[in-house]
């Protein structure tokens, strides 16, 4: 068979900011291709399940991705008073839709992402993040979500996330400013925007940037979330919640006790964790 | 000069458990030794400053030491009604040692390692974890813990800290029933102790092993801690704390704020961040 490679092949994604690199056991390459805006491969792993990576970097695996998906859709979900109107800027696997529509006050949820392609190979290799994708709540765009966000109605949303790649090649839009403004236009009143923003060990830098955009589009409320995952650089990952009126750092815990679905890793203990800030981040966030 | 490796050298450890594999960018390899116990090694990195590792396994970086290091030492001790006499087994690198410290209420502590070596390496390559070696409160041992442990005045200890090394090799009696009865044993009656205990991804059936050892030793309190330690394996990393009557999920906030040392992760809403249980730890634990 072709697609297996040798027992003890390894893939590795070096993180040239830490001069440190992360490797996984690799059983077969189930799936390579040349996107329009990317690399996209699948491999089987031999402790991973299947993982996905675009242009080398791993974006998604079984093993490991509940804990990702969950923290960028539960904790902004319920820090927000109704959410019903929701928008997701990447996150093509679709395993953040399938946990927002968890939702049942979510009446509508659009994925716009700029790749067919990665959505098209999830929905193969990743079926249990796609189950969603047929909710008659959920619509999928596969366009640019700058553009999309510039040009959307103002005071129609209620929640952005953006679970987009890093900040280099196509995602780079994603982290100004600019966009950032067009977000809080599109957001109601009480809206609340999530991004993910890497790891507060190794890119504190791009954190600091963000946030200082986030700022500078004229939000007035900022919330570092974190929480572990293992499979990108230094395990410790975090999102950067913004809001203009909606304070970030309560939640509705009685929602939170009375959900009718099941996590793996968000629970109310969780979402007040998350909020915790290490001592080395107060001193200079605040 | 014939310690400078090529600069793209790296140094790479694999987690077999977790088919995955974390390395590290090497400026040189500045010391490599076999002592009786274990081959100790310490490289220059580019990122993580000097690294120790024990048989191949990272064991201490400078740039993240201090996660693991105050995580180990903090919250057992603002747990703890008063603590005074405290051991350390394990720790040779003196890290948790130098935090104890930090601890005014602290009137011993004494480090027992079986490898001096580990601890001599570490004052020179790691002097700012050695500065309370010659603290008049502070005591080293070069010899086994599980001895000592067993040869311990009963009553004796108020805290144990174990800061072993992985459960295989010379480490493992640090993981039995016999060796935590000992302990409970030593401890008075509302001491507490903490054991590091690995991954809670990767390596959950040794949480669970070490769980049930320490039921077996009727330590009827238990509690695991979570934080980041992004060069061990998967980045997320736990201690298992256990005590026979000190509650162990709340703490001494006044003293927590009213502390007079500084850290660098470690604040009372990190403490109780770190006591909170993702939910499929739940399910299992309770």
């Amino acid at each position: 068979m072709s697609n297996l490679l040798a027992e003890t092949t390894w893939f590795t994604e070096k993180c040239p900011d830490a001069g440190s690199a992360f490797s996984f056991e690799v059983i077969a390459k189930l799936h390579s291709e040349t996107t329009p805006y990317q690399t996209l491969d699948v491999y089987q792993t031999k402790y991973f399940g299947n993982v996905l990576t675009l242009d080398g970097l791993i974006q998604v695996t079984q093993r490991d991705n509940f804990l990702y998906h969950e923290m960028m859709a539960h904790p902004i979900l319920f820090t927000h008073p109704n959410p019903e109107h929701v928008i997701i800027i990447g996150g093509g696997d679709c395993g953040v839709l399938h946990e927002v529509l968890k939702h049942k006050e979510v009446k509508q949820a659009t994925l716009i992402d700029i790749d067919e392609r990665v959505t098209r190979v999830a929905e193969q290799y990743f079926p249990e993040l796609c189950v969603s994708n047929n909710d008659p709540r959920a619509q999928l765009e596969f366009t640019d979500g700058i553009q999309w966000i510039a040009q959307a109605p103002a005071d129609s949303l209620d929640v952005i996330i953006i679970d987009s790649t890093d900040p280099v090649g196509p995602a780079t839009g994603l982290f100004s400013a600019e966009f950032y403004r067009n977000c809080r236009r599109a957001l109601k009143a009480n809206g609340i925007l999530i991004h993910q923003s890497e790891s507060p060990l190794f890119q504190f830098n791009l954190i600091k940037a963000m946030r200082l955009a986030m700022r500078q589009a004229e939000f007035n409320h900022l919330q570092l979330l974190h929480f572990p995952q293992p499979t990108y650089p230094s395990g410790w990952w975090t999102g950067s919640m913004a809001s203009t009126q909606t304070p970030l750092h309560e939640f509705d815990e009685q929602r939170v006790l009375q959900r009718t679905f099941s996590t793996q890793y968000y629970n109310s203990a969780i979402h007040k964790a998350a909020l915790a800030q290490a001592e080395f981040l107060k001193n200079t966030l605040e």
